[in-house]
């Protein structure tokens, strides 16, 4: 017997991240019996966006149209370009401090070992940019990971080659970290990156 | 300027219960990212699912036939109809316990505050069932809270102007409750009643 409509809504709804077979069960019955407005809607903006929403051909960033709003906007800064690993970590940078200039989104990190290599992160395109003469500063803002201090190595190495400065940003104790609960690595960060008081 | 098709999926993923701005923007750029297939396969099951799964004519569970497959199947006993509140007790009874009996599906409980009465809750439908004389008992599992209770009193007053059973799921201690942690009105519900050891 093929599996009812309501099986397959469930086990759908499992490919959310976080949701398991319960939250599952709980938001189908909630939809049906509640929310069917609220589904219909759902399911209309889901399927325009997964076929609708592309990449900006400029930073990679998720875009409706070929140029993102950041990339065509006039009133950013083009001397500075911050290279971020995915559109989500973009998202926060944008919505939580004043930057005003561009982004590259790598949409990952160099991880050969996943068969991850420079041409998957779009460093090609991003080597045109460079090559455009226009940056003065490539801020490195990619994850504080292993993978992710190679990936900005290899960013700091094309945007130097050029002669273009790089940055990376701090890594220190967060705001509100109890120094008890931090770990070795991030002390160790936060004491070699010391400044005057 | 209208919202952006990735700012409308966020806000439509909110419609889903326990989904609040954090998890709704982890799962649009989760699916944006990484799971476009599976998002357009959650969009078009959700989508079937709002229009074509009604409610079965019998017992008004969700179903996608006019009767459900418990009110279809030859195997069930036919004396036997349990009162639940929601499609989703019907689920829970169902995959947990081995009653072959029938149900039939309120969809609520009584609350006149909330005009909510009879009616609503298709109890003249139920009338309809109890009247056929087929069955014999009628097991009231609607839930322990006091619109529960009054609810499952109605449908005993109903059975009962019929001379038809009514049985009343037992309030108690659940498995592995600890006394020290339950509160009063269970444990009074508990010593009332007690049984033979």
């Amino acid at each position: 017997m093929a599996a009812s409509l309501l099986d397959q809504l469930m086990s759908s709804l499992r490919c959310l991240p976080g949701v398991g077979a319960k939250s599952a069960q709980r938001m189908a019955y909630h939809l049906l019996e509640r929310d069917r407005e609220g589904g219909r809607r759902l399911a209309a903006v889901m399927a325009k966006a997964m076929q609708q929403i592309g990449h900006c051909q400029r930073c990679r960033t998720l875009s409706e149209q070929e140029l993102c709003q950041i990339c065509s906007s006039k009133k950013r800064d083009s001397h500075l370009i911050c290279v971020v690993e995915t559109p989500s970590e973009l998202a926060v940078i944008e919505n939580s401090i004043d930057y005003r200039g561009h982004y590259f989104v790598l949409g990952g990190r160099l991880s050969p070992i996943d068969g991850i290599g420079p041409r998957e992160l779009g460093l090609d395109l991003l080597a045109v940019r460079l090559e455009e003469g226009e940056i003065e500063e490539v801020i490195l803002a990619t994850n504080a990971t292993v993978e992710g201090e190679v990936t900005a190595r290899y960013i700091h190495d094309m945007a130097d080659a050029r002669g273009i400065k790089t940055t990376r940003i701090a890594q220190g104790v967060p705001m509100g970290g109890e120094l008890e609960y931090i770990d070795g690595a991030t002390l160790a960060h936060a004491f070699a990156g010391r400044s005057n008081f």
